[in-house]
């Protein structure tokens, strides 16, 4: 998988890009990433990225042109690239988006927005939708991008050693199409290692039975439990 | 606002918490972040911070005492620090706790499990709660972490030169509220900046017009519908 990513700030992504999994995935070669300025396609002796928004009101506004002109370089070697612009305004990522992208796309564009939001001139014309992390704000996309390509990375063959690992998990799968009806999500079961007694805490003796429908059963009944501290 | 990240990859943090917004609130102290590895807790000549799950199944599950140990060195000089697991099996996060970190606490520990989970008496013993950032799953809690410390670090006094920015945003105050109700977020009006006519697309002419009244009209029509691409 390839990920682009446009930013005004690159550097961000230096250290994440090379430690945990994902910097292995990285020198692998299973995902390669891609990061790509605006500010270098900005005109002027101080290469202007923002400007005021039009009908007045606080803060800036990053501009089309940049954005469209790194967009289209991307697209001009890569013309089926998936352009998402990531904006509070954007529809919710989940991990059905997380599957879409793996099934549908080899090459994803992410375009982080900062300052005040972003022209909706790029949303409209340049970005093939838009895309928001959660219900918060962040100061900028960045920490969005990383988060995405991380979700999407992990799905990829080849990216972690154990591909079983994929199989029983949170929110994948089956257990995502019913949560699409109940909104919530459908967790994992608890997991626990040695020791065995932590500090007077113990592990629940079926999972120590060696009784494997029993514990099967348990697992299940666990993880249909919602536990909210 | 002081942060305790529990990561068994620190180096991961090194760039983001150097770059843009973020990097700047860190340099001038408005934000600390403070790293933590497990690992620097954990017995043994190969200080083991990992173990097979009891009741089998693949992959390794993080071991509670190096992740108490850890947490016990940062409650010993701040009692109050509130400690957060990241976890796919915790509460949503979202604005509203956004509000309440920033309301409530002066320090947050965020604990970042990896791997195939971590040793439920982490969640019932250590933690103070439980804390997912969306409905996806990551390779390891530290995106998570990234981006929870930018949506509260940016809502801190001093974090941002223009704290009118603060105000008619997406997710924050009433909009928020509402959101409680309807399961979607209330969103930002559309952004527009120079220039007027981009490569034929213009911006809406009410927002040039000078009548505060209809623009102010129009952003709130405007941000009142969703717009999904």
């Amino acid at each position: 998988m390839k990920f682009h990513i446009v930013t005004l700030f690159p550097e961000f992504f230096e250290s994440p890009l090379k430690s945990s999994l994902l910097g292995k995935a990285v020198a692998s070669g299973t995902v390669t990433v891609n990061l790509i300025n605006p500010r270098d396609f900005a005109e002027g002796k101080h290469r202007k990225v923002d400007d005021t928004p039009y009908g007045g009101g606080a803060g800036m506004v990053m501009m089309v042109e940049p954005i469209a002109l790194a967009v289209e370089l991307i697209r001009a070697t890569e013309p089926d690239t998936h352009v998402a612009l990531l904006a509070a305004r954007g529809k919710l990522f989940d991990q059905q988006l997380v599957r879409d992208y793996v099934a549908r796309y080899k090459s994803i564009t992410l375009i982080c927005g900062h300052y005040e939001g972003v022209d909706e001139r790029v949303a409209e014309h340049v970005a093939n939708e838009s895309v928001r992390l959660g219900n918060f704000v962040l100061s900028g996309g960045e920490p969005a991008a990383l988060t995405i390509i991380d979700a999407v990375a992990r799905r990829l063959p080849g990216f972690m050693g154990n591909s079983e690992s994929l199989q029983h998990e949170s929110f994948d799968e089956a257990a995502s199409e019913n949560s699409a009806d109940t909104g919530r999500p459908h967790f994992e079961h608890a997991q626990y290692t040695r020791p065995e007694d932590w500090r007077g805490h113990k592990v629940p003796e079926i999972l120590l039975s060696g009784n494997h429908a029993k514990i099967s059963a348990w697992r299940k009944e666990n993880a249909a439990k919602t536990r909210f501290h």
